[in-house]
């Protein structure tokens, strides 16, 4: 059995999404924490709310990459079982670069989503980027995350169309739907065992 | 009445998709002229049968985004009425860059295709780039040709679903079909004045 832990800065609509989908569905994986690093993040009560332990390691003034504060994480996550060996580390509207190191200790078991069909528009303000770029089509990219930003191997991707009257705001709307159904789907594939990493490139068995 | 002429330097699948496209529809626009750079490439026998004039502009030991040669090509071009004022240039695997002077010329009249979802994969080699990166989507892109490396503005793209067993080549062919399909629907747009070009964004109408 996997232990899940999810990491939050908001609202965490993607972290809801993946705990209601365990819920109902025979996903063997299990959600043992969700940790914020913004003590009034939405999502903490949604968490609880869904009978999920929370934890907040507050990161106010403290910038992105910095070891000595993802290693409060790693000691976290791995109180509740979320280690290398068994656990996920699922990346939910974290608003925060992790470490290197931190990535290396989880090495192949962080995942994160991204509001773009990578490798398009990555880094922040995917939307916007796309409305203003004028592409037809966008989407999201489930990948397991390395040392780059959104490079990492990538596991699911799903497509919207751009209509012409389209905002960043109707946009974030279509692939936020979207992010909802495949994120949950990754984190299902990973615990059942059938996502195979060859090279940067996703086998899904 | 818009006035076409296609350049073409191999096959030219696209260039035969959209003769037999503005054969049998409706499409107000004059195919007068498929101008090759390479003598024996083999869309020029299919641009004859096709009942289209055919001219060789021989580039070999022509660098790329070279003046002097596109300068011919707009000669030859203006000479079948191919112009600023009502012409549409589309490059149907046309193995040089154009120089900027040429882009400036026929401003907003240049189409292009590109077998990827730009702006991801430009350059050379798309759908292998594609598969080594590992993409779960992947299509194709016709844009106006600005100056940049397929940076310019899009008119239609589509999406095809890269599958794990997906080679270089397998890929190829299914973008290959869809580009059959985009790119004469947006030569039929421009046609009907349907395109409105807004900064760097289309907008169809």
């Amino acid at each position: 059995m996997i232990n899940l832990g999810i990491l939050i800065s908001g609202r965490g609509s993607n972290m809801e999404a993946i705990l209601k989908s365990i819920k109902k569905g025979k996903v063997p994986i299990k959600p043992v924490v969700v940790l914020s690093n913004k003590p009034d993040a939405k999502g903490i009560k949604i968490a609880q709310k869904l009978g999920v332990k929370t934890e907040i390691i507050e990161s106010a003034g403290i910038k992105g990459g910095n070891w000595d504060y993802d290693r409060k994480i790693v000691s976290v996550l791995e109180k509740y079982g979320v280690t290398p060996r068994n656990g996920l580390v699922c990346l939910a509207g974290f608003m925060r670069i992790m470490s290197p190191e931190f990535i290396r200790h989880f090495k192949g078991r962080i995942m994160n989503i991204h509001p773009a069909i990578l490798p398009s528009f990555p880094g922040l303000h995917s939307q916007k980027q796309a409305v203003d770029y004028g592409v037809k089509y966008s989407g999201c990219t489930v990948h397991f995350v390395d040392e780059g930003v959104d490079t990492g191997p990538i596991i699911l991707q799903a497509v919207v169309q751009v209509k012409d009257n389209d905002t960043e705001k109707s946009l974030s709307e279509k692939i936020l739907a979207k992010e909802h159904e495949i994120y949950p789907k990754a984190v299902k594939l990973f615990a059942e065992g059938k996502i195979k990493v060859k090279g940067r490139k996703i086998v899904i068995s």
